[in-house]
């Protein structure tokens, strides 16, 4: 088959379409015949070479996909050729075949166009594991998340809305807050030419936010504690704003408030934290809604597979709003 | 009445035992005539002038008390005059009187003498509401407690190890890890001349430990963060070691690890994260083994409150193992 192969660590174009063995079908997995899969910033991470897969992965790129099961596994029941599935995957989505644990597929659901489908394992169970399952937003909350009108945004600022919450957000233009407003945020900040902190407390008449999901890491750290409400949970997902910052502690125990920090890809299948775990709450919880039309996932353009250089371009300049699909064949 | 005022900031010598005005008892109080209140590290630091009490609090200091009920103010039900009780402070305790907002007290528990009682609210009700009902640790998993000599420290490791976690803990000197060991600690490590990352590590196959409860703050914080566990909880109640320190949310990420920062006094009484709530849980979960004997309040010394200057002096250099007590009459 043809996947995306890193020839190299370094800029978008490493990304080489080539000729690369087949996936294996071990027991307790299925292989999906890819139709899409989604750019995650996690991908340029490992392009550049500062995120290795987990062990046993595979070194090809991509972390969801959507596309057809062609082959089931030893074990493995509920699945059957055919079966139209988009899957959460440790990597290996930018080919035209991947083997995914079956735990980690979900069906494509009805009303989602197939290939649009890979816009939406990585961001429902981003979001709902850590702003619902580990943070614990809820109705009558408030609720920050930075970079509203990223994948991870998008979903977060429908998902809370959903849930009954208040939701502030932060983009880097006029357009991308409009985009944010329409998806169900309530206070829209421009973080290039305001002060977010300032905007929260304004916001919330100088309580905070009793959540904030973050992707920019050290560069946050101080003024998202800032932002927190008594009782507030900061929850890091991403270090686009580097690893290592200053924390004063003691502003922290002033509002009884937490730091955590979660990443999806490391997680193990099954057991406490596990994908299977997340993956079936996604189902359960937000499959629903995706059907009904009412969490919709958002694209901002598709790829062919072939073109992941440019695809990356667009991430790298955050030109996007929602995700950016890759479509295989060529 | 008489009770020890902070004459202006300073070292001990400024807790002068003087006439002050009777407590007043508001709606929803009772007045307790105190038999005993407890040293608290909070307490140095008021005393120091870096730990203003809440808003509405007294000036005197001391966060905890026995004694008996002697008024009951309006609207409380289920006390009565000559009950003989203990109670969660937000100050006051060092004194002949105190008002407390009824939630906050508890029966003293039978089998333990009324001035041993003023040694129970705080210790039973940090570790409850830290260690357990926000840190949910549970058998089988792994804790680590700093400074298991402390008051803290000694109701620490009785709980865990009552709940069948495997319990680690650091203290100054031989003579105090075998106190720790005696109370139920599975390893006691010297931070004088023991690496506890190393220990820890060590003692849990590199694992980690699933649950910190830290009084250093900064000091400890890269190491605490190093000692964690996959999915692990650090816990800060205290900041003797300072409060800014540096955080690698790297670190944090890849162990979807998590930082907590609490304190009891500042809490509101009742609503989510109340003292009620906290009061109510720890005579539900913790009294009947104290009842049994089982879990066992550790009294260092008793002084007298006019001697209290004596017994902040002993605190101060760590001299003490479990509480120091601090008896009415002058």
């Amino acid at each position: 088959m043809r996947a995306v192969t890193i020839t190299e660590p370094g800029g978008p174009e490493v990304l080489t379409w080539a000729e690369v063995p087949d996936p294996v079908c071990r027991p307790g997995e299925v292989v999906v015949d890819v139709v899409a899969t989604a750019v995650n910033r996690a991908d340029l991470l490992q392009r550049q070479g500062n995120y290795s897969p987990p062990p046993g992965a595979t070194q090809v790129p991509g972390l969801e996909c959507s596309g057809i099961v062609s082959e089931v596994g030893e074990g493995v029941t509920g699945w059957t050729v055919g079966d139209e599935v988009c899957a959460l995957l440790a990597g290996g989505g930018y080919a035209e075949r991947v083997a995914v644990p079956a735990p980690q597929l979900l069906p494509r659901p009805s009303g989602v166009e197939l290939a649009t489908a890979a816009a939406l394992p990585e961001v429902t169970c981003t979001v709902w594991s850590n702003v619902f399952m580990l943070a614990g937003l809820g109705r009558g909350d408030t609720f920050l998340v930075h970079g509203g009108s990223s994948g991870i945004g998008t979903m977060a600022i429908q998902l809370a809305a959903r849930a009954g919450a208040r939701v502030l957000t932060t983009a880097g233009t006029a357009a991308k807050l409009d985009v944010c407003r329409e998806l169900g945020a309530d206070v829209g900040i421009n973080y290039r030419d305001e002060d977010f902190v300032e905007r929260v407390k304004e916001a919330t008449d100088g309580r905070g936010v009793d959540v904030v999901l973050d992707n920019m890491g050290a560069a946050y750290l101080a003024r998202n504690v800032e932002a927190l409400a008594v009782g507030g949970r900061l929850v890091v997902i991403g270090m686009q704003g580097g690893r290592k910052a200053e924390l004063d502690l003691g502003k922290l125990l002033a509002k009884r408030a937490s730091v955590h920090a979660t990443a999806l890809r490391s997680r193990p299948v099954e057991g406490p934290g596990g994908k299977a775990g997340i993956v079936a709450a996604v189902r359960h919880d937000v499959w629903p809604d995706v059907e009904r039309g009412t969490i919709r996932p958002i694209v901002d353009r598709r790829l062919p597979m072939s073109r992941a250089a440019e695809a990356h371009q667009v991430v790298e300049a955050s030109e996007h709003v929602g995700k950016v699909l890759l479509v295989a064949g060529g």
